[in-house]
């Protein structure tokens, strides 16, 4: 199964794809990173461009890893209003690109994110991404952090699953 | 040319359709109502099947009617942060949809609006409605609100283009 982390953003949207082996072996040695990188788009063009660029970048990834998941940030509380707006748009276009291929989606809250990688809702960037490369086994943090929360995201959904079985 | 207005919201989304005649007779005899209406989305489906089907039934109405411009709410204050999300999802969905078929898109405030189609800020619903009806020759106030919005939100534009020249 591979799921697909999506961090979304106006300037710069995090993807982290991980995959899966098997239901029986232990959880790390089974998952993959497939990949991980960021979509960006010009601040100079107009939002509905940028949204464009944001919704093709990302339907190509769907195409190209398919995905039986995507997993997002629940946008529920902001500290300004101003970039509230924005990233709504940005996740409005991530949410139609996964149904447009009828992907499953599921979103989960900064801390649900948290809580499902590192065990407790405090744990801070550092402690998060640390947990990420460990999961993974990657031989680095990935950079940048918007790639690394959206690794974060797809960890914490396929443990959110895990514990629905 | 042909301008789409947009009430964009998470239920319900107006819209409404106009068209101006030539340039230079008298604006009130060349402006004409195409059609409005609203485009629901059913409330127990998930935020990515809501934002799907708003999406496929704007962009019906763009191949439809063909407007060169699509013109909606712009979305900068909210009472109630928890509508403000979805709403700016749904606008997410309605300007990718303007982009993906390159039709030019412009935003207003609800004050612009109000000041765009009864020349003061604080002129209540049933005031711009009542013009909405009166500017395009309608034999009654358009209905439901969201559809009136949308018309009113269209002349707005035309009014702001107008003005532009």
């Amino acid at each position: 199964m591979i799921i697909i982390g999506i961090d979304p953003g106006t300037a710069t949207t995090g993807y982290g794809i991980i995959k899966v082996k098997g239901q029986k072996s232990k959880v790390k040695s089974r998952l993959k990173c497939l990949g991980y990188g960021v979509i960006q788009t010009d601040p100079s063009l107009p939002p509905e461009l940028r949204l464009r660029k944001l919704h093709n970048a990302l339907s190509k990834l769907l195409r190209e890893y398919k995905p039986k998941i995507l997993a997002t940030e629940k946008l529920y509380f902001f500290k300004n209003l101003k970039t509230a707006v924005p990233v709504a748009q940005a996740q409005g276009a991530i949410l139609l690109a996964a149904a447009k291929k009828k992907i499953e989606v599921h979103q989960f809250t900064p801390l649900e994110v948290k809580m499902g990688i590192c065990g407790y809702g405090r744990a801070d960037k550092v402690q998060v991404q640390r947990m990420v490369k460990e999961i993974l086994n990657l031989k680095e943090i990935p950079k940048p952090d918007d790639a690394a929360d959206a690794l974060a995201i797809a960890i914490c959904c396929l443990n959110f699953l895990k514990g629905k079985k």
